[in-house]
């Protein structure tokens, strides 16, 4: 097989042409399937993919499944306490092996013709096969992981790109946050009905936030315009601010993002794919929650409840909202060219217990909200992007800069 | 873009050229995905189309919300009084604004960032937008609109085919029913299992109806042969001819049809994509009921019952039947190569109250009977179409000369 | 139209060629479009395909109906006793004609506009056409049709392959079982998520068997590898081929199979695209029961259980497990790359009554199972074949010799 980022055809590479500068994207990248195939080989068989939380498979034997559009990829902890990942096909007639969505298994069983894999992926019989089979070719296909401060990484790159600035920058901004030492206290399974850009780009802004996001915009200063800031409103984010515990104020200008409006990402000029920062609150909230209090016992190396969101984001599918007492993050898998799965997880500290130390009713809501809210907005906006009297119309580089990037950052990713 | 109207691809001219004379259309024509996409931009994308009633929007602010294929389309009663069309889709980034079937606004507010437009469509305020943003070159997208004898018609097309003809038409025909006076009682939206060809191919002729409608053939001379017509069978005719007041029996002779069989449409020859006329019913039958009997008041300006039943059409997407106490109406929309979704309405005049003047019950049944013993045929005869054993076969020229009529505009129509 | 068989385009060429011998077919095999769709004109409107039984429709006047991909096929029993198939499509305007699955008419008429054909598919009349229409030139498009030993098969083709070698072979073997004296006790109906392929090598071998099917092995020696047969084993196997009849223990090798492991079929480079032979039933089994015993009165000629299980297959679409009492045989029709509908027949002795000489709780639950556990992995085989990371794997030559076989099979089909 060639090398898919070498070619692309004629008709993609003049459909990648026609964006205009400083607006949305044409009609036609929202719905062409020799486009979303070619997303698929560039985008998502090429990069690093958010594929869950260590924490989710604690122990030897413990496995979770998903699919990358139509690949399905399984992720096994190893009996060195390793997470690896593989093809989750056998290597005789290609069934899927794991079909569960998460389970422990001693070894992976075919259960087509019972091939056994061993923990590694190794195989270890071949019922069946002939005397001369090579078992030591037809171990499980492994793909590329990396576990990072608690989060699982994957890549379905033959040679992925380097992911050791991602891995300095989230090992160091999530080390408070404690992923390693959390656990998933609830996940939702939700449907978009819309190409996986529009949810980015939906992300990427929050000029939304007033017209979408009632619950939200109480605790976040993210819809600011930070080039004209009222005195007010300065006061008010300087205070927030300093509510944060000294450390946080100090730290690094990387990490602390003291002001109103969204940190810049992606930045595709510098190569930035992957970006960490903490805001702080908004008076009245300690953690996103409807009414703002705590939801469930201080995460990780917290001491306080003064610790702002911090928030981290990788392209082309996760971002996390971390507070002082529980995380909510989004995977995404693109499904086909209108249909996009998103799994949101809240995360919360390993020792909490749902029922006495928090209650799913009081942690849910904020971000279930907040999601629900961006899947219907991206419906409708799918709706209207297929018509034929859809025009793209101009970006605000004041609030949108970021989608602007985003799609910056799309176009060199598919002209490879 | 370059005209769609300029280029078709060789494939299609070649398989356009495939129908034999005074035969069906072939296979490809009712299944290829190529062709339908053809059929958007020449025949649905160039027309004109019947979009509602005007007094579905009575005041200033009403809308009623359609999609033409993949294209949202708002019809929206401004302040002058005016219907206008519009891309139901906003230009910041393109998502659709109305999403209710139908409604009344202040103004357009698209729900994603709160960009505001005017009931004539100009941009109010684009929430965000940098301070050079030229709101002028920024309002919807109109859609050409004609408001006719109470109907609503929109045209897609850059530049659209005349109107007038249909103008002058329906104003005259239409004028005594009233459509302008009326309401609609009750609407029903049905989804056909079919290509939307098949659909007018079924309407454009009544040798089905024997078979397929019991109920409508007792109320209508549609399916007399008017090359072999009985002594007894004129006597009929004549006498229901009669029937009707004598200002319709002196009408001109392109509205009255005193005759048996179908009028001549289209005429593609002569250019007649629309035409109106006005034939006698049954003795026994002052209106399209079960039992021939009035269901509702007298619509319009009519002083009695003796009117027959107006018919209208006009292609690619409408017809009607009006007789003296109500109208029917059809309008088609494509929803793919075998998907079709038809709406009908029922129409009664606007001073007639539900339960008093009339029961959905006794007004509902001769249509929606026939609709769905329409829809149902043409689901069968898809299947049929489909295979690969269907040979086209010869059209009656007594009874089936619509059919080859329409199979004429259409070629017409794709060939530009 | 171009005999079909004569071009394939150079990419569906291509594809042919990419599989390694001795493994299986690579992921486009069982997911693109345009190789289903050359199937489709190669191999099923190519070859024989079972249709049913005889016995389906025992009287003049019987139909029953079934589509190939998208094309209605009509078997009906005519006047003078034969089966005669046909294109379930109206010469005039392509309805389908038959639309139930089953029924009886004296004729054929259509539900449009009335068309009727004679039971030998004769145009009889047609409602509304001109004088000058040519009754004889618009029969029902004949369909080729052979009834042999009870099985009813059709071939779409204009020239069919010789079918007289599966008629001697299936006529010779099918005898004594009396097809042609039975009746079908039940059908059941599955939608199987799977290419059709896959359910063909699925079918062609065993080694499945002890993962998938705990009730099947204990009555058969199909899993046995005959390269390799213990002493024990092979005693098993001598007695249970010595309790079947001698007449069976005496009869030809072509039908016998007198020991384990699965007879060899298909035979492409013989040209052996059917097959029948007798195997004998493990200890304890007088029949494809859950307990092994019989579960309705003998069959045919049989006056003894000790018959074994007939089994005939005929590509590609048909086998059947015939024991003493009842026979279970299973229907295949491609609907697409990635759905075969699977019909199940359960067949038992025409003088047989359900309740009192039969119950079908006893008789379905073996074969039922058997189909349900082999769809459930075919869906999961088809998940796992359509990943980027599927590899097709090296096939057992001791255990799916039939597997490769069937894949040469198809390659030469295709290459036509």
């Amino acid at each position: 097989m060639t090398d898919p980022r070498t070619s692309l055809s004629p008709d993609l590479d003049a459909l990648l042409a026609t964006r205009r500068a400083g607006h949305g994207m044409p009609r036609d990248f929202y719905q062409t399937e020799a486009l979303y195939a070619a997303e698929m080989r560039r985008i998502w068989q090429g990069g690093w993919l958010f594929a869950g939380f260590g924490i989710e498979l604690p122990n030897p034997g413990d496995y979770i499944t998903f699919a990358v559009d139509t690949t399905p990829v399984l992720l096994l902890r190893g009996d060195d306490g390793a997470v690896r990942a593989f093809h989750n096909v056998c290597r005789h007639r290609g069934t899927q092996l794991c079909r569960a969505d998460r389970g422990n298994v001693r070894a992976v069983v075919c259960p087509y013709h019972a091939w056994s894999y061993g923990r590694s992926g190794e195989l270890r019989s071949c019922n069946g096969m002939d005397e001369g089979a090579d078992k030591s070719q037809l171990g499980l296909r492994p793909v590329h992981v990396a576990e990072i401060a608690g989060l699982v990484y994957v890549s379905l790159a033959a040679t992925p790109p380097d992911v050791e600035g991602l891995r300095r920058d989230f090992a160091a901004s999530a080390k408070p946050q404690g992923f390693d030492r959390a656990r998933v206290a609830h996940v939702v399974d939700y449907e978009v009905e819309a190409n996986w850009k529009l949810v980015w780009e939906n992300n990427r802004e929050c000029l939304h936030c007033i017209p979408c996001h009632p619950q939200y915009v109480k605790a976040n200063f993210d819809v600011v315009d930070e080039t004209n800031v009222s005195p007010a409103m300065q006061q008010r984010i300087d205070a927030a601010t300093a509510r944060i515990a000294p450390k946080w104020q100090q730290a690094s200008e990387s990490v602390l993002h003291a002001h109103g409006g969204l940190a810049t990402f992606p930045d595709p000029e510098r190569g930035r794919w992957f970006a960490s920062s903490r805001t702080p609150l908004a008076e009245g909230f300690v953690t996103e929650s409807m009414d703002g209090s705590r939801v469930a016992p201080l995460m990780g190396d917290y001491d306080s409840e003064a610790v702002g969101v911090l928030r981290m984001r990788s392209l082309p599918n996760f971002w996390v909202h971390a507070s002082c007492d529980h995380a909510v993050a989004a995977r995404m898998l693109p499904a086909g060219p209108r249909k996009t799965l998103m799994r949101g997880y809240w995360v919360v500290d390993a020792k909490a217990k749902e029922g006495t130390d928090y209650q799913l009713e009081r942690m849910l809501p904020f971000w279930h909200l907040t999601n629900e809210q961006d899947w219907n907005i991206c419906k409708w906006q799918q709706k209207g992007v297929d018509s034929i009297g859809y025009v793209p119309g101009p970006l605000s580089s004041r609030f949108e800069y970021n989608v602007d990037a985003f799609i910056r950052w799309y176009q060199g990713q598919m002209r490879g």
